[in-house]
């Protein structure tokens, strides 16, 4: 099957075999994979990751491995069989069939399995292929009326979705979201679904543009000087901004008391002054991998809760095109791209 | 009076009027003032603080000043006159008469009023002098049975306790404390008064020998290197270092979605990598203040949670000789440096 490696710093076509099974594993054809900025730090070396890349997707069940004699136990496996899914991306000691489980997996917390093996970051090959492979307990049924170009988004809508897990936004009148990328856009959209006043702070005009279009809030940046209605304003921040200055400002702008949500996973170490986080008893969370049932909830809308997503979408290539996608998606003020099969 | 002011990044002693009071304050003669790492710092200029320095104190009330036309409200002011005492050292809206009140002291956490001004670090004179003044609201009374040189100690206990008031140190099995000064010994007692098995990591063996006197663990650091059982082995971690390398650590050594109290307010930027914050989901708080009522309790003990810090206390100066003490207090292994007036 057509796969895309990371090779030299870009995305390289190889040739790769339709992967085995262990039981209790799908194979998946995928139908739409999304490129993320993961995707773009792992060609620049980030993780040493060499196999294929691509870890948001939506595809189809094409095979079930069993787990053997537990046909009893599981009689549903086979009923995967043609299905529209979506996957978590973290593999834990379980599916790898290592015993005993470690602390994480014994909680049910495979993200943060120290032995984890990661959907096209770490260890496992990932979505820009022909087909993927996943344990079937990190699949998740596509709702009919959710099309692929919006399930595509489940990763990291789910990612923005983690944020509702980690902080009672209920508390917060208003929040600021730095940045105007793809996840940002997301993380905005959660925020205002779940009720909150949201402004994003970008540098894109464009970008800026597709928030105000989803009635959220929006400041221009264009340099790196904050005006002073800014500072200390926002009782909840969510940096989301990708760069090294974004932890800076959010701690600028955040008021006394205030939460501050990191999602940026840049790579390289910043100049920072920690004592404002002490001096204004600040919380900062560390927010990564989310809820899928909560994202899928989203995508399928109802109760006037829809999201579409599709204005976020640039360009979609066909897979075989994938290293040209990946060049398309650097450009500026271009937002998600696509890729296929 | 006498009073010591910062000067070209020292001491210096000066004479100053008693100061007069504004209704609801009180006049207080310090008994016992206690140098802290602030003062320290302040003399290296920061806060661009220039009256009198120290905010850590037992003093007796010699003088109140009532609220005019408050006999009725408040008959009990005059009560305070010869109490022996300890104060909070945030002055917000309300003693400052500033109406209307900020949204903080609005709230009641004067420690973040945006007006404030701090006892000794910013627009208030401090306790290194013979009299200070102080509303009558951040007043303490100094139970019978706590000695001037444990209630001197009220003011950083209390910035101790506040970890309890933003974690719940019940959930942890155990906790790192990073640094082995001051503040890094008073918040290991209160962790393991709290019931959590607590590890101190420092580089100074006299003052981890005084953390062992208190039934606390210790580990020597002799380079930066940690050790590969330290990594990301705590649940809860707490860095009082007071450097710029201690934050990194500190992310180093706690485990996936574990919790950081940062209470170091070192000055200057250190170069960090926040991606573990992210990639781990860490909840970083910052911690400043504390409750005076729990500092209190602690000190005076009883039900098996009684604290004897006088190990802790290096040597009691007198008054006249603050700067000789203040030089003696920055000396390797110098623990807590009192002055009696």
């Amino acid at each position: 099957m057509l796969a895309f490696v990371a090779r030299n710093g870009a995305l390289a076509a190889t040739t790769k075999p339709i992967p085995r099974l262990r039981p209790g594993w799908a194979l998946v054809r995928v139908r739409l994979a999304g490129i993320c900025n993961t995707d773009l730090e792992i060609l620049r070396g980030y993780h040493d990751f060499h196999g294929t890349l691509g870890h948001e997707f939506v595809g189809e069940v094409v095979r079930v491995a069993e787990v053997v004699g537990a046909t009893k136990r599981s009689p549903r496996d086979r009923r995967w069989l043609g299905r529209r899914v979506v996957g978590e991306i973290n593999i834990g000691c379980a599916a790898l069939g290592r015993k005993p489980l470690c602390a994480f997996c014994r909680r049910g917390i495979v993200s943060h399995c120290a032995r984890r093996r990661v959907l096209g970051i770490i260890g496992h090959d990932g979505a820009f292929a022909e087909y993927l492979t996943l344990p079937l307990a990190n699949l998740h049924a596509v709702p009919a009326n959710v099309s692929d170009e919006q399930a595509v988004f489940a990763e990291p809508l789910a990612a923005a979705c983690e944020i509702l897990e980690q902080v009672r936004v209920a508390d917060h009148r208003e929040a600021a979201v730095l940045g105007d990328g793809k996840l940002a856009q997301l993380i905005a959209r959660v925020l205002r679904i779940a009720g909150v006043r949201v402004t994003m702070f970008g540098r894109h005009a464009s970008k800026l543009a597709l928030a105000q279009l989803a009635g959220i809030g929006s400041v221009r940046f264009r340099d790196d000087k904050l005006p002073a209605r800014f500072r200390q304003r926002y009782s909840l921040l969510v940096e989301a901004t990708g760069s090294p200055s974004g932890f800076s400002l959010a701690l600028e702008m955040t008021a006394p008391r205030g939460t501050v949500v990191l999602k940026s996973t840049f790579h390289g170490a910043a100049e920072i002054e920690t004592w404002p986080i002490v001096v204004n008893e600040l919380t900062l969370i560390g927010s990564r991998c989310g809820p899928f049932p909560r994202a899928l909830a989203l995508l399928r809308g109802g109760a006037g809760r829809s999201m579409d997503l599709r204005p976020l979408i640039s360009r979609v290539f066909p897979l075989r095109e994938a290293p040209a996608a990946m060049r398309f998606a650097v450009r500026r003020g271009v937002m998600k791209v696509l890729l296929k099969a």
